[in-house]
């Protein structure tokens, strides 16, 4: 009978733990959690904070009773594994009720313990109202200062998932929140140019969103807090820090195993650590990037449910890989809904990779049945081979699926050629005939086939605007009227056949309209026309909202 | 200067038309239809009548005049095509204002005829309260009728996507609704066991669904129907007939054009016809099964609107493929989403084919967040290789984005253990970190690799009462005494441990739970104590839906 110890008992720890019962009746299986809690919904966290989960219960999926009935596993909570000897094959624990320490011996050690809020040197940053929030005590902390105190304000630092999340959940629950980012945009893992629809929608709620500054001092106010930035500083009740998470290595690391720079601990595709009989998963190792190949670090549930599964077919014989994180994310932010996978453009610029890029905007279903909404896609692909590399995609309804069949295409190893063919489910209250994802594969094959060239918002402002090339609007006249680009004449799409003339021939054009589609369509008939010409990709919508 | 003649305005010959202008801006483009409308939303009639469309201009997404001011096309309505002359390269039009018939010639023929609703040959089938629906001077009829005899009652024919969502309008209308069904289940490309929840539904909502009977004949009977079945009859005030359509292939037969048996045109992957200058697409040909290879007939408009994007690549020479169609559906029926992709299991069985299933049943979003609700996910797989042959979804919220998961899984060729690593997009108000598409292909797995092996709700009748075998229900004793499969004792399966000396180790052990998550990790308990077991597949839910 072998026995096995399971560090942290929350994602991937009681994951691994579960599907190890199931593979092994017979193993002794320890699981030690420090905290209190096992199984309880970090992503949940939130929206208990923000009111829209009520029920404490329902934060925790399993309690150590519970999960003990359920799979004879033997759950430890409030006892921190402080050390691990890998020659004796023990772990030394704490017990954080009785203070005592004790030893535990292995045959097989299983590593989940996780990552912790980072928690940047900022002076005053260790204010008793400046708050992390990783885990269930820091929900209820969050929460009771904010009621108990009749907060009005908050100061949320970091506008990542989580800081987007809090936003959404704290103006939710009617506090004035303000989000200051260090970044020229929030959400890291899309690029500058899908995170302006999201900025814009942000402050349309009424949150002050302050970009490219970051947050020098904290100091009390009164009852209050004064926060103090680069360039300015703002008074409030409460500041939310959430500027990324760090992956809890210590343990690790004075064991020896191997570490990655940023301290990620580094397993092979079986989840094994550089100690063959300890493995490790979740938010505290490093991963390889799936479309990259690079190492990465990628911290989300479904990677570490997926990997604590894993983990345990290959604790008890079974050979399981892991074939690495792609970044598939998502979140609420208001009404709108964010979601990527793959690499950002940024990311393959960085990269230096040859690649291509194309923005659509397309209604969640035909737009002819009621309650259809549009939705922006960029795709990032690669410029030979099409095969897509990455997909950022903000809107309303329908925009998680979209994201998840191009996270399962990505997944395939397809190209933009197959999004064309995707055969996917149609009927008015569902999508088009050809769905938003048909449409960017389109759009993106239309590019690499040269049916079309583009140019892009941030080239605008600096086409010459001496008479040297033609700047044209194919809107309609009022579209036009309502606002357009500096230095752009309008000539309506369905009237340019017969006022090519208008046009020289030997100026290269460059045309606008809506989104890009009859843009694209008034390059192929100047085109076949003989003139060199070039389609604003993602059209006046997209520049508009970047500019806004 | 090529000369391009479609037949056809709507899905697949306007499709065609506005890529051909694309491609080539020279081209004589001319596009005859023989009704009086292009380019409307077939799939939005029934939606019109229920009153959820209410703008009539809303069904027609382009008109002849719009359609020429854009794509430079002559577009021609109320002209039928009404023979071809293959030699000569000539089509001989009939304008059905005037009765005039003329000819034009061609270079390359393009065929998007569709499918013409099938008439049974049934008495009375003629009488003009019997109704078909294909285009908007249908709908008008329809309607029309509906509202100015204050219709209260209809019997629909055929239960069929079309024949089900008129019965979702027609009630939604306010109607009594009947469907009567000749086989055994509604929506043929869903398997019986999947079908049984819809009809539940169906029928909680006061429709009448008559399964396994057929329509003799249809008298008048005063100002109504009586509509006289093989087993009774039923009075009404209009009969709506949708039992499936048939190819629209007279004009391609008659020009010597190969067609199948069944009457759908023949093509090639480049939609070309047996003559190399005629091509055809949508609801008139027939089409490759993507999943089985075998030649096939499936209506639909994705693939007629891709289908005739790739027949205009073929015309002005750009060589495309069309990979076949998998039968990708969707409807709304009531507040249900029925959606399938691939084949069924009948189809299967069938073919012959080694083929497995799972039943899973899983929430919508992460279950503590507000709003989540169950899905069913049936899928069907090979036997040996675990490669995904088809899929079907009954649910709520997020049944599209599964089956659209899935369809795509399906197109990349990818097996059932690529389900379980699938990075799909995880935040509580979008999915779990364990998304309902891995957890189907968890469960698969789990059959596949024989960590557990099923029984299937058509099994438990048969399964022994006389103590041969033990049948155990692993439920809570409050679920067990709620309703029962006749015969099971219980044992819940936190007691199972402690419990297993009441089972007989000599004899084989039948499980059943509420899903079959439970009747696994029961399995799992008794197997690797010595146990032979069976665990129901989709657990009493599946089985009291199918004998409710
Ligand atoms: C507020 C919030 C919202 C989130 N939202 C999302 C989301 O929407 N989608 C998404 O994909 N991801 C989300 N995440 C991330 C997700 O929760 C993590 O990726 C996931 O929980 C990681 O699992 P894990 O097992 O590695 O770590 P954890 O789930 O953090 O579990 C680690 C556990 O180990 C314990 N532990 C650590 N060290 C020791 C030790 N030495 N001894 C004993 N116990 C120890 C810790 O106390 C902790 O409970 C969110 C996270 C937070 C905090
Ligand atoms: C009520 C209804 C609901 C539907 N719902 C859905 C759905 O939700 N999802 C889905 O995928 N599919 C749905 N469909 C099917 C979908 O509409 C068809 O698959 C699609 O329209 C086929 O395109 P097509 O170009 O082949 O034929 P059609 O769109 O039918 O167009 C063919 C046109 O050709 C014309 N024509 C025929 N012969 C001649 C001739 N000799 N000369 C001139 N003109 C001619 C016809 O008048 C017709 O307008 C639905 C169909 C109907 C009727
Ligand atoms: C819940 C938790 C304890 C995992 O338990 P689990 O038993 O593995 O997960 P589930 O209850 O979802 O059940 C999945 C198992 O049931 C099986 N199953 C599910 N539905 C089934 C069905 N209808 N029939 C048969 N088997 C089924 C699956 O195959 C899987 O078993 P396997 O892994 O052996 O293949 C763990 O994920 C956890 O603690 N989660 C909360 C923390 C967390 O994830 N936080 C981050 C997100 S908020
Ligand atoms: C609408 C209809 C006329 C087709 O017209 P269409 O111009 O091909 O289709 P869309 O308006 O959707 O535009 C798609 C084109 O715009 C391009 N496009 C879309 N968005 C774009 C963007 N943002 N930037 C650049 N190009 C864009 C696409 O690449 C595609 O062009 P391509 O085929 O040359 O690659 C035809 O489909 C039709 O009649 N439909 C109604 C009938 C029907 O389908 N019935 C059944 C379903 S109810």
């Amino acid at each position: 009978m072998s026995k096995v110890i399971i560090v942290g008992g929350v994602a991937g720890g009681a994951s691994a733990a579960a599907r190890l019962r199931r593979l092994d009746e017979k193993a002794e299986i320890i699981m030690f959690e420090k905290g209190e809690y096992i199984s309880f919904a970090n992503c949940g966290l939130p929206y208990y904070i923000g009111g829209e989960i009520t029920e404490k219960e329902a934060l925790t999926l399993q309690t150590p009773e519970s999960f003990h009935g359920r799979f004879n596993v033997d759950v430890r909570v409030l006892q921190e594994v402080i050390s691990i000897d890998v020659n004796k094959k023990l772990v030394r624990v704490k017990n954080l009720k009785t203070n005592e320490t004790y030893e535990e011996t292995y045959d097989k050690l299983l590593l989940s313990p996780g990552a912790a809020p980072a928690k940047p040197n900022i002076k005053g940053g260790d204010n008793e109202k400046v708050f992390t929030l990783r885990n269930i005590p820091d929900t209820y902390r969050i929460k009771d200062y904010a009621d108990k105190r009749h907060v009005k304000s908050a100061v949320i630092v970091g506008g990542g998932y989580i800081g987007v999340e809090m936003a959404d959940n704290l103006h939710a629950a009617g506090l004035k929140v303000t989000i200051v980012e260090f970044a020229d945009h929030v959400i890291a893992p899309i690029d500058y140019d899908m995170a302006c629809e999201v900025h814009n929608h942000i402050r349309s709620k009424g949150v002050n969103l302050i970009l490219k500054d970051g947050v020098k001092e904290i100091r009390d106010q009164g009852e209050q807090l004064k926060v103090i930035l680069g360039n300015g500083e703002i008074i409030t009740d409460m500041v939310i820090m959430s500027v990324g998470v760090r992956p809890e290595s210590t343990l690790a690391k004075d064991a020896g195993l191997e570490v990655s720079p940023k301290g990620a601990i580094i397993v092979n595709a079986n989840m094994q650590t550089s100690n063959r009989d300890i493995y490790a998963v979740g938010d505290a190792i490093q991963i390889k990037d799936f479309v990259t190949g690079d190492d990465g670090y990628i911290p989300l549930a479904g990677p570490a449910n997926k990997q604590g599964r894993i983990a345990a077919e290959n604790i008890v014989g079974i050979s399981s890989t892991y074939k690495g994180t792609q970044g598939t994310g998502i979140l609420k932010c208001f009404d709108l809904t964010i979601a990527n996978t793959g690499i950002t453009e940024a990311r393959a610029k960085e990269l230096n990779l040859n690649y291509e890029k194309s923005f659509t905007y397309s209604a969640s279903h035909a737009s002819y049945y009621p309650g259809a909404v549009n939705m922006s896609i960029k795709l990032i692909f690669d410029k030979d081979s099409g095969k897509i590399l990455g997909a950022q995609i903000v809107g309303y309804e329908g925009t998680d699926k979209r994201l998840d069949v191009i996270a399962t295409a990505i997944r395939a190893g397809m190209t933009i050629y197959d999004l064309t063919e995707l055969e996917l489910a149609y009927a008015p209250p569902f999508s088009s005939a050809k769905d938003p994802v048909n449409m960017a594969g389109f759009v993106a094959e239309n590019i690499m086939t040269g049916k079309v060239k583009n140019f892009h918002w941030n080239e605008v402002k600096d086409l010459p605007r001496d008479g040297s090339v033609s700047l044209l609007d194919v809107r309609t006249n009022m579209e036009y009227e309502n606002g357009s680009i500096d230095g752009f004449m309008n000539i309506p799409l369905d009237d340019l056949r017969e006022k090519l003339h208008i046009l020289d021939k030997s100026k290269p054009v460059y045309v606008t309209c809506q989104i890009g589609l009859r843009g694209y369509l008034a390059c192929r008939i100047l085109e076949q026309n003989g003139y060199e010409c070039y389609n604003l990709s993602g059209g006046y919508r997209l520049y508009n909202t970047i500019y806004y």
